[in-house]
């Protein structure tokens, strides 16, 4: 059995960062091909291999999505934006050629299925672009204007755009560091789920999240703080409190 | 820059394949820690870490949970079997210590989040054990019974178990292949999504997937009807067609 600490994979998968400033060399069809080959061979439900990936690289169109998005300037500044969709759209159309109706595309367990499938390959396609010496960032605002981005796309229905990455060469004056996680314990469970795990595991989180953000030369920044502000008022949710409706014109009722 | 065909990282990702039969070894703590800490360095939405894993070992548990989901014998093979939840409960109770309400758990996309952190962290975590030696399958039969697993594991409100995962120690005997995936060009857009790319992206791959069978010792296996069972009438949901309402129970409107 491999030492955890000799696996190539896991040494990988613990220098990762959120990469948000790049150098302008361009990611080539060759890596793109490779990075998305990689996200393939991940698992899918029952096979249904329910998402595609859209690879923005022209400027003008990736600062209208920015734009479209609240302003982000790492999709202005990347040379490739990838936005990964749940979609049920080939399957729903190899279905119809045959006289099948897709009646479980109404439910939210296909809607969840597509995230899920999306959630996925995308994290396989990050790591093979670290692997490369690329750097990315996940970019959830993509949700913010499903109506904007299935515009721009030009999204089918039963197409819906989960997750944004922005990738790229990786800037090192960007030098971020690798933020810490909760504690172990808050997260890994024995048999049942224990609630008591975590209650200590988020005051010792608030204690480490601070001191991180302190030799970042941002010292006021609290765990507690950015989480409350994002998960408490509707505002936290930058619009995506329509969401449902915005599911159901793009083919997810999700009922 | 990194030749793709020298990275060792998607090199692994190249050798996945879901195991199903396993050797009665266990998967140490260590191993265990060293999988679930890959996971927690992958991205999270907003930082939230919003989910958190239930590691299920005892053969009676597996068992029940098994019968539950409808008879899944790699469940009660496996020496550990993980249950992946979105978990919201940790930041709820977080932001309710603060005295401020969480509003926006109640909307769909707290849901998908969730459901994204998910996927996200189980792909490191599944990468990371197979880098070790160990195999495993992801199972959405979990979420065939949400009442059942809640139960059995004790799952708190504004948690909900989104994947399974069995692992272990490969069964050699098993000796299955790794299936082909859709032709690259039928889940790459460049630029805009193009329906057209994968009309024949389908045809394609049926080909493809008939031939695997065959050297699988199954020859009549279809994708276009293995799809159309899953897809099309609602009894292909294995009873997922009331999800909402399970969600709902457990802290996850999903308006």
């Amino acid at each position: 059995m491999t030492d955890p600490a000799e696996s190539p994979v896991i040494q990988q998968q613990h220098r990762h960062r959120s990469v948000r400033r790049f150098l302008p060399e361009p990611v080539g069809d060759a890596q793109l091909e490779a990075i998305v080959g990689a996200a393939q061979r991940a698992s899918s439900s029952s096979n249904l291999q329910a998402w595609s990936v859209v690879a923005v690289r022209d400027a003008d169109r990736r600062l209208r999505l920015s734009r479209a998005l609240g302003g982000h300037p790492y999709i202005e500044q990347a040379p490739v934006f990838l936005v990964w969709l749940a979609d049920l759209a080939r399957n729903a159309q190899l279905l119809r050629s045959r006289g099948v109706e897709p009646e479980t595309l109404r439910y939210i367990e296909t809607t969840l299925l597509g995230a899920i499938d999306v959630g996925i390959a995308a994290q396989n396609a990050l790591l093979a672009a670290e692997s490369l010496g690329l750097g990315g960032v996940f970019v959830g605002g993509i949700r913010n204007d499903p109506e904007a981005v299935s515009e721009e796309l030009g999204l089918p229905e039963h197409t819906f755009a989960i997750v944004g990455m922005a990738l790229g060469v990786p800037d090192p004056a960007e030098g971020t560091g690798i933020k810490p996680r909760l504690p172990l314990h808050g997260v890994l469970h024995h048999e049942r789920y224990d609630p008591e795990a975590w209650r200590d595991a988020t005051v010792e989180y608030e204690t480490r999240y601070r001191a991180y953000f302190e030799t970042q030369g941002a010292p006021d920044r609290s765990w507690a703080e950015t989480t409350s502000r994002r998960l408490g008022p509707v505002t936290g949710l930058h619009g995506r409190d329509t969401m449902r409706a915005s599911l159901r014109t793009q083919g997810f009722p999700s009922e």
